[in-house]
């Protein structure tokens, strides 16, 4: 087992990796929090495969347990509202626990019931996919999606634990492996030219699976140094968004069913990387380097949209402040960085870019 | 124009008292905010009120107003959630601010929709009632309501201004006024006996109203002493919640349109100071000395309810952590502290109460 500590001021808390610790995560819990009881917020695909191993696991904690459609669509606020009111009724108060045991969406969710639920409670993180596990577990973002847009509702809420276990990666759909791998690209991508060239050398998820406890933590350390350094997303935290603001639209775009957003990710990081050589500061070929990357992946490449789809959700975009949207470019693989552009400059790049392909 | 200043480490914020501000809005946000749009959220009775001259007050600003159904059946998930969607229709960016203008319900929808929409926008309370005035408007608590008890859900989300125009005040019903009478009697009971003397002085509407640019001046004043001591509720900021343990179990057992907030605070501040005195803490006569003045400012003083009604209400309160409640009893008037009970302590207590009337 490996230990990370995100050392926030009054709210630090432990990222534990490694294989089989699902079968421990009563104990785990235990050594932070001593609740009277819990709720366990999960999906109708993690529930099946692992739910009679986490109670076990939970031992003696009485605990409700709240099975959701898996996708996007349980990210919504009358999902939310249901959640709360089974909160309610079960009546947990300000010293029990929220667990959420599944991917980014049951993550995203059961972090933002968390973050309200009498204006906040604790949770504990039991993230299932290599997308959680790397990125949306860490961090406290968390989320619901609107109508009018993914991740448009949420706050800003840690949890006081972050159990990944390892092995459950390896029951993924490929699909998914492959969506997860997009949010390890773009670690590579932003940050770290090393992991970069390390998934360059095993580029398929057989050849990255006895490295993945390593990359997971590697992940998971430059988030802890982002988040660290920028809880609230007002500075470098930014960075992380790399791919994201194309990725989100891509997304929307294709009403979120057409993509998975590891997807929408890594054809929004393949234009970002257009976009930065458009404006002459990314090399040329990085662009390449990255669709080959995600390519062998499994991460499909080929795009269904028009720029002017892509325009009327990028309007919309979270890190707009006024009439500025904040993209994220490379000056090369392992070195992004923020650059302010007015939305109407995103929208003629993002013209140029799709009359070019 | 009085002026109050909240000292919160990072997002300190001035709370302006005095006639006649609401035509001065504009320029006073334009002080501490520059945002290029606002969404207004106000209610059926205050917009047909004062609608036009709030516009007039925000000049060049462009604007979006909401008028939604007052009374508190608005703040619940479904109008929370059709608000959000409405900001984000109308684009609103994380530059940009909420304006909260009117009641309690107002202040705590628009703050939570503030809170969580983009993770967080600012936004400005122009409290329209004494209650909201005195009390909700100050300190950032938000939150709305669940079919299984009110504000449990919700967030500490700061404004950036409050405007409060106390000529507003004489526009309100006499209930709202007498509802608003009952949490500064209540600044009275736990803090300022010398409030509680000047009210005892001037013991009607009429008497009060030459004063009430102090008496808002002292609440908001000890609100905010309680608000920079403990921000977040886990200290003697638990003392503003006496009379609304037993407060909040009479509006829920009324479902909420029997009582209005402050006759329930009024009725729960005399049970307060009831079980102060069965527990030998509270002088004898506190309790008549409350139900006089609540009942000279027109708080209706026979109630409607039994133990039994009351106790599954009170089992779901959030101050609740685990199986003890903190119940705020007074040592006597002008001194109130924390009581941590065990659940079943305040249901016999509550029994014995109700008993004996």
């Amino acid at each position: 087992m490996k230990t990370l500590r995100v050392g926030l001021a009054d709210r630090g808390y432990d990222i534990l990796i490694g294989g089989g610790l699902l079968d421990q995560a009563g104990t785990l819990i235990a050594d932070v929090r001593t609740p009277s009881k819990a709720v366990v917020l999960t999906d109708d695909n993690v529930w099946p495969l692992y739910g009679e191993r986490l109670t076990k696991a939970l031992g003696t904690l009485p605990h409700e347990v709240i099975v959701l459609p898996h996708g996007e669509q349980t990210k919504s606020a009358a999902v939310y509202a249901n959640v709360l009111s089974c909160c309610a009724s079960y009546a947990l108060t300000r010293s029990d626990i929220i667990i959420a045991f599944g991917g980014g969406v049951i993550g995203d969710l059961a972090g933002f019931v968390a973050a309200t639920y009498m204006r906040g409670i604790d949770f504990v993180q039991i993230p299932t996919t290599l997308l959680a596990q790397v990125d949306s577990s860490v961090g406290g973002k968390t989320a619901i999606d609107l109508p009018e847009g993914k991740n448009l509702v949420g706050a800003f809420h840690q949890p006081v634990l972050v159990v990944a276990d390892t092995d459950l990666l390896q029951t993924l759909p490929p699909r998914e492996q492959a969506g997860g791998m997009a949010e390890v690209i773009k670690y590579g991508a932003i940050f770290d030219e090393a992991l970069f060239a390390l998934l360059e050398a095993h580029p398929t998820w057989e050849t990255i699976t006895p490295l993945l406890d390593d990359v997971v933590y590697t992940c998971c350390d430059w988030k802890r140094q982002v988040v660290e350094r920028d809880e609230r997303d007002t500075g470098d935290r930014m960075l992380l968004n790399f791919g994201h603001t194309f990725g989100h639209a891509i997304e929307a775009h294709g009403q979120y069913t057409t993509y998975i957003h590891g997807e929408g990710v890594a054809l929004g990081m393949v234009l970002a990387a257009k976009a930065g050589i458009c404006r002459g500061i990314t090399p040329l070929g990085t662009d390449d380097r990255l669709e080959s990357l995600c390519d062998s992946f499994g991460l499909p490449m080929t795009d269904r949209f028009t720029a002017e789809a892509l325009t009327a959700h990028l309007t919309l975009d979270k890190k707009r402040a006024g009439s500025t949207l904040r993209l994220i470019l490379l000056h090369r693989i392992g070195d992004g960085f923020v650059q302010p552009l007015t939305v109407d400059e995103v929208l003629s790049l993002t013209e140029a870019l799709c009359h070019d392909r």
